[in-house]
Parts: structure tokens; sequence; C-alpha cells
């Protein structure tokens, strides 16, 4: 095991840098091979440590989920942000506040009463917002269908509202659901098709629309060619996961995030080994539960990081991990292959949400050694 | 709405303290007439300003599920202090240092390879510590079963290694699975049943067990007697959750803690707003999947907290949460009933997950004012 990970008190995140660092080498190539703009989401890790390496990788300009990631990510020097949740009408002076500031923060909508309310928000405070307009590709969640009359109707009243009307972007969630190199090419040529068909729509009827923005992290690996769009986000790439593993855009060997837990005991007659990595460590997330694979609340490797296939954690309370076959059988050495105190790394269904459980990562260097980065946390 | 709410930043975890404080009630004074000390669990809330509530209705002593919630408690006044967690080699140091700056920490043991670390560590540092054994009384986790030999081998080991024994504890946690009183009632019986037997056979084998401590929201609710028992703990009542409703212990109006929200759009063809609080505010637990009702991500309700049964959260995303109408109909008239900027609030599955998800809580008081307490985050 590292050198610096030996008694040291757990759950703890792990971070292993070299394989992040070939995850954001292998995206960045990606999208200059693809001859587009690449705009990371840092709602997967939230730590200005990660964003800085994604940066110097090639990224331009981030993308967050909060405006409190925005906040945390402007004061660290990133000042191209794309908050890319439709703005409830109580934050827009938030946004306005971190504008006045100087942050090149740019808002979105998907209808005309989020449209009006930044209208008038911009008229009352005589400013300009940067604004973008949420398209809907594959009816997972928010958005404007590509051809919705609504679409005309925002971007209208968003342009001679005064706003600074920016382009659409969109994210192809349902990605996640895919498992085949087809679906997957399918799914990333529906989202940069629709986002194209908006766009080209907008400028028909006079609109300006310069950025047209797509991404997820599945369509991003998977796309054949992405004409007419400009810049693409993808978040959880950096990490990646075991439902990333699933969809079939990494093996579980690129995830970068573990969960280092300690073997606290045994229920030995059942075949299981009890750790102090729980649901609170791990997050709730079954998300592999409808792959191919289920890994439970986790996939289970040693203290190294080598995946022991056999084993899985089945169970999660809160403090609390339950470790067993996964073909149910109980080994009778359990107790003197995994004694009290062993060492075992987890790694995580959903990286996003793993990680949120952690106020820092301990980030594992090559040499051995180990920094702690911080992470935001909240609202 | 409260005051306090308008324009606020969504999401927010609020807590009504008027709820919150009949909970406390309610189950200090069936602790008082069942004749046994109660001993609140704290990793439900995490909070200083909450557990200075229970522990002025009458609470002896805190639970705590990791050594940074001891570190935090006992840094706000409170000495007395059980982590309920099996302790892993690695932390008994902590567990000692804390010690030695006067906290009367108990650590628990359900295995003689961490008996043994324990009476190491004690010896090398001449130090006594406070032990419990942990006991299990339902298969659902770890401990030693009563009548199992390695419960008087773990005291042996114990008090003639010059640890202080001071009995034993279980947690019948298969009793989030009952929903009859019947069945509450049985888990409750049970549960206080064996802890009594292992206390008995410790007491027999001349093994001292002051201590006899048992305790789940549900039983600690149900129970018909406690013969035996010396405390209780209980930790998710002081808040409650759909998933305890389901249990059949309290109300969905009991529920003290609910996510204030905000519609930020709609799809209207499908019947679904879209909100603000995702799975990164609720969480990812779906407790009551498998319960008589199962509400999604959370049940809805209005800003005022009154329940609109019709609707629940149906799906979540990091930031996105969807709502819809429970019989999948679609209402006509979403857009004018929840129009962008309508505030929702949203009761959790399971309060001791959706709390985790907030570095603060913004709590209610009864003439319209707020206040924010901040809770613990992390290991």
């Amino acid at each position: 095991m590292n050198d610096s990970l030996s008694n040291i008190e757990t759950p703890v995140a792990i971070v292993d840098i070299a394989k992040m660092s070939h995850n954001i080498e292998r995206m960045q190539a990606r999208m200059h091979a693809l001859g587009v703009a690449f705009r990371p989401h840092v709602k997967t890790t939230k730590c200005v440590e990660i964003a800085s390496r994604q940066r110097a990788a090639g990224a331009r300009g981030i993308t967050v989920s909060t405006l409190k990631e925005a906040e945390e990510f402007f004061a660290a020097g990133f000042d191209d942000i794309l908050y890319a949740v439709c703005i409830a009408p109580a934050k827009i002076h938030h946004a306005l506040a971190l504008r006045s500031r100087g942050c090149k923060l740019q808002i979105l909508v998907d209808s005309a009463a989020a449209a009006e309310a930044i209208v008038n928000a911009g008229t009352a405070a005589k400013h300009v917002f940067d604004v973008l307009i949420e398209i809907d590709t594959d009816g997972h969640r928010s958005g404007i269908a590509p051809n919705a009359a609504s679409l005309l109707e925002v971007g209208h009243m968003l342009h001679q509202g005064g706003a600074n009307l920016r382009g659409v972007m969109t994210h192809a969630g349902s990605s996640y659901e895919c498992h085949t190199e087809a679906a997957l090419q399918a799914i990333a040529e529906q989202e940069r098709a629709g986002a194209v068909r908006a766009a080209t729509r907008l400028r028909e009827a006079g609109l300006p629309c310069p950025t047209v923005s797509v991404g997820s992290t599945p369509t991003a690996l998977s796309a054949a060619q992405l004409e007419g769009v400009t810049e693409v986000r993808a978040g959880v790439y950096v990490f990646f996961d075991l439902v990333m593993a699933g969809v079939g855009v990494c093996t579980p060997s690129d995830i970068a995030l573990s969960v280092l837990t300690s073997v606290i005991g045994h229920q030995s007659e059942k075949g299981w080994i009890i750790v102090d990595a729980g649901w609170m460590a791990m997050s709730r997330d079954r998300g592999t539960e409808k792959q191919t694979i289920d890994y439970g609340y986790g996939a289970v490797c040693d203290a190294h990081g080598v995946l022991l296939r056999d084993f899985v954690m089945s169970g999660a309370n809160q403090e609390h991990g339950i470790i067993s076959r996964r073909d149910g059988k109980v080994d009778e050495d359990l107790t003197l292959r995994f004694p009290v105190g062993t060492n075992l790394r987890i790694l995580p269904n959903h990286a996003c949400a793993t990680a949120a459980q952690f106020p820092s990562y301990l980030a594992l260097l090559d040499n051995g050694h180990s920094k702690t980065w911080p992470r935001s946390h909240g609202w």
C-alpha cells in the first residue's frame, strides 16, 4: 500500500493522480481531434486543484452546477463560467453580483417566465446578462425541444429585452442508459443534431447564436463528428466510475476515485466482511443496479487498488458497509484473508455522488506522497 | 410562507423547530415512562444546537457514528459519548487522545481481534478504555450473537486485559423493515431480550456488565417494556422522515426536516415540474421504494409545509428534481399552479441521508424568524 495510507483514519476519498491525469488527457485529445472547445463540468470534483489541471491540459472555461461553485472557482481565478442549471428567479441577483465583480458568468433558461425575469432584472440594473437557452435533445429532463415554437419566443424575448443571447446548450443525460457503441454514437449524434437544429432556427429568425454547447461524458467520448458544435461539456470522465464502465466508455481500472476503508468485523457464517465505509461514504447511489454488472454499493479492491472481482459491497448502513462474495458463497478463510484492520479500496458507482460525501480528497502522487485537496460542499 | 424564506436561494434544509421539539419531548417522555436513560444518536442531525435541546429535555450523554462527531461534540461541551461503531485498530490512538483530554468516550468491539488491539493499546499507554461489546439481536449487520461462545471470550479478553468492560449494546436495525405494531413490538422485545441475555451471560461468567444499551427509533417507540435495559439510543426520531412514517412510528406531518426548493421550469406535456433540489439535496436514498407508499425522492409540500398528496419527486439528477403526479396524469394548469419561482418543500425519505447533504440547517422559529445551525461533515 502507498506509504501515506498506513495507519490512516478511514474512510478517505482517494484520488489516483496518474489515472486522473490520463483521463484528462484522453478527453482533451479527443476534443482537439473533433475541433471543439472543452468546458469541463466541475460538479463532479468541486475541486480547484483538479479544475486547474483540466485547464492546464487545454480546457477553456468551466461549467458549474451551483452558484456556490461559481463563487468558489471565481475566487480561485476561474472567470469563464457557465452555470448549467436553469436559473431560479431568486438567484438572478446573485448572478448579477458575480458578473459585477468581473466573472464572465453565463446563465441558462428554458422558459419565457425565466427569460422575462432576467430581462426585468437586467433592465432594472442596466446590466446585459449573457444567456444560453437550454435545448432538450433526449426528453430526459429540462430544455426546449429543438423544433418547439417557444424556442424563438424565448430567443426574441431575451434579445429584444437587452440580454446577450449567447446561444444554446444541451445535455443528453439519457446517454447514461446506453451500453453499446452503436447506441452511444446514436445518442451523441442526436444530441449534436438537436443543438445544431435549435441554433439554426435561432439564426434563421435573425437571432444571434455564437455558442452551440453539448455534452455528457458518454456522448463526448462517443461522438463520431461534432459539426456545428462549438464546445463540449463533461464532468465525470475526470474520475470515471462503475456506471461509466457499465456504459462502456471506460474500464474499472480507469477509475481514479476510490474510498479507502478498514475492516472492522465479520459475520463469518454469512460470509460478511464489515467495513467502516457505509452509505455516508459511498452515497446511496445504486447506479449499477440496472446495468449488466450490479456492483451493489461499490466494487472491492485491495489496498493497492487491485480489483477483487469476487467481492462487492452488498449492503450499506450509515457507517457500515457489508462486503460479501458476488456469488453468495461463504469463504471459510474470510477472517484470515481480511482480518480486522485490513484496508480495502471501494470503487464508486457514481463518482459525483461519492465525492460529494467528503470535505476533501487525499490525492496520491506517484512518488508515494499525498496531498489534501479540499472540495466545495453545499449551496 | 415564513417571512425569512422569501427570496432565499434554494435548496435549503429547513428545520421546523416546533415539530422537532414535539418529537424530542415525545421520545423523552416515553423513555421516562419506561424507566431508562436516553442517549440520542447525533448521527442524524450532527448539530450541536439540536443535541443541546435533546440534553435539555433529559437526555444523558450522546451516541456518535464517527470520531469527528465525538471531537466536535466534545469541543461543544458534551463529554459522555458512545462511539457506536466497532472501532478500527487505526482509530484507537484517536480515541485515546480524546479520553486523555477528559472525554468519557466509550468504544465498541464485536471481535477478539479488536479487543486485543484495545488491550494492547491500553497496556502500552497505561490507559483503561471504557468498552462495550456489540450484540447482534437481529442478524442485520454486526455484533456477536447473545448465545455465541465468542461473547465470553471477548469479555474475558477485555476484562483480564485491563479494559473497563462497561457492558453490551445492540441496534435492531431490521426494525426499519417493519410496518405493523405487532411486528414492531416483537422486534423491540427481541432486541431487549437479546441484549439482556448477553448481559446475563457476561455476569454469570463473573464479568462486569453495568450497561445494557438498546435502540433504534422504531423499537424505542414500540417497546412494551424494557426490563433489564439501562439505556436506549435513537437518532432519526428527532426529525422523523417518510421511511419512519411508512414503518408507522410517525405521520408525515411530524417530519421536522424538509428541503425548500424553487420551480425552475416545466415539461408541461409530460406533467413535469422541474425544481432546483435534485439528489445532491435529497440524497440518493430511496428508502420508501419497498414500503407501502413509495415517495420517489420525496413527498411534495407547498411553501408552508402543507402536503400536496397528489405529487411526488419522481426523478432526480444532481441539481434537478422532477415532480409529477403520483397517478401519472398530466395536469393542464401545471405552469399556472406552480409557476417558475414557486417555492415548495420536499420531505425526505431518510432524514439522516438528506441532512448530510447540507453544511447547515435553516431553523425556523415560531415567530417567523430563523437561525442558521451548522452541522458536521466528513470524517
